[in-house]
């Protein structure tokens, strides 16, 4: 199994990219990781992100870590993307969606992504303008595809998120922006699966399963999301948590049966700022041991 | 009492400033408001920043809406901002802030604000480099406070946050902020007090209470966000919610003895992005309702 941990949970704590790089290999023992764009701000003006991006370059060749991919985070995630209303809206997000792509090949990284953005609830609302907005996303990502190919990563993945007002959605919805997109786009555009997305009962109901998503979208999948989560809510949240109800072990054989084990898999936590560094610390060690053991098979003491 | 909204609620979900201007004055019936900078990003390139925030200026105009702050949100907030570990992490901080403060007088705000940053764990636990850092946040106010009495606000709001390595943090650390800042600011510099951050238990301890953070900041208060809580969490929930204890009437009756009617009180919601719209705008509704009823005291059916 392809396993490794986005650094979501290093954003504010433990933002030093030598910090985040030892307690990653130290600690957790881990070599793959996905960089998250809460750490460095794709905005950031030149010559400071540059700066920036050599120092997380260094750390991960000074610890053997392989960054494979860069990828939105909560910050760029406040904002209505490449689904915007209008179009200065949308234009502002394929301006930080370009530097975002430079600074992945800057820190590294083999493929950059992220949820593409979110109709507002008047958009949404009607069918044309969900269509308009939909085309203008199928070039936008076309365009983006040329900027990463150009900057030398080799593919763009595009987060599946649980509302009804982002694209995509759904499984079907998932296949169609791929299919959509066939012949038009320079590096492959694959699809990132967050099972907490995935399996968010209020949108997709109680039979929400992951297999469904494994089959349906098969070799689209481009990388995973773990996190724990109650169904209800989009938890990201680890183990032991006595809320949670994810089975991560279940998981890990729907995967192997379905023949994606090379697919990369991010743990992806997300804890509230105020929450205690020491409490956090500990959870993450605790998550991360608990994946290893139950999503890579590895025998633990 | 002088109580408004802060936009939170319509981040991603009616991001236009005519449907949230017309449901902030015809259907919530206030005409005071906060603005998020999670509704523009001040990082979005000219002109376009310029074009979306006078579209703000005209919804407010147009719904004679006064815009009290704009103030940051989520997204710059999941940055180590104005406590960054390196020069260049803190001067890309620097350069968002005089960005937002520009945003804040296109779209008319009388002032701007918020958290001003966090410190990493090992910055923390050194006192020589918490001191350090605290002496640079000093100087960066005051620069600010230069940008933003040209830029014509009138006054610059720092919020306390729930968090040992943020600052301020306390009602000590934040008077002697404002102490520390005294001849050296061009417009006034004061405190945002949010109740569910200066009622977070697991830092404060359960005899946490709002008379002391009254009694004990006064004048120097500059706004207050209110938000239901458990008091174990930096909640942002509505009412009614059921995990809720916070008693926003009581609340009142401290801040009419503290004799603080007039300082801006806003109600800043927060819900997960993937709650369905319906349920958010009706918690919306019977907040502000509540709201209404038990901290202005209206007198509603």
């Amino acid at each position: 199994m392809n396993f490794g941990i986005n650094l979501s949970f290093a954003v504010k704590r433990w933002p030093e990219p030598p910090v985040w790089a030892r307690f990653v290999r130290e600690t957790l023992k881990l070599s793959r990781i996905q960089f998250t764009y809460d750490l460095i701000d794709p905005w950031s003006p030149e010559p400071m992100r540059r700066s920036m991006a050599g120092e997380v370059r260094k750390a991960a060749r000074d610890w053997d870590i392989v960054i494979e991919s860069a990828f939105s985070g909560l910050a760029n995630y406040c904002y209505d993307g490449l689904l915007h209303p209008t179009p200065d809206g949308r234009s502002i997000s394929m301006e930080w969606w370009k530097r975002a792509i430079e600074l992945a090949a800057e820190v590294g990284a083999e493929a950059s992504g992220g949820p593409l953005g979110g109709m507002s609830v008047t958009d949404a609302a009607s069918p044309n303008r969900r269509e308009q907005l939909y085309q203008g996303l199928l070039d936008s990502v076309e365009e983006l595809s040329r900027v990463a190919a150009a900057a030398g990563l080799k593919r763009f993945l595009v987060e599946c998120t649980p509302l009804a007002r982002e694209v995509p959605f759904t499984v079907a919805q998932a296949r169609k922006l791929i299919s959509d997109l066939e012949g038009r786009c320079q590096i492959p555009v694959l699809l990132l699966v967050d099972v907490g997305h995935a399996l968010y009962q209020p949108l997709y109901g109680p039979q929400a399963n992951m297999k469904e998503w494994l089959s349906g979208l098969g070799r689209l999948i481009g990388a995973f999301h773990l996190q724990n989560t109650d169904f209800q809510s989009d938890s990201h949240w680890g183990w032991p948590d006595r809320r949670g109800l994810f089975d991560v072990g279940g998981f890990a054989q729907e995967v192997r049966n379905a023949g994606l084990e090379e697919v990369p898999a991010h743990l992806e936590l997300i804890y509230p700022f105020e929450l205690d560094d020491e409490t956090v610390r500990k959870s993450v060690e605790s998550s991360v041991l608990h994946c290893r053991r139950m999503y890579c098979g590895e025998n633990l003491p």
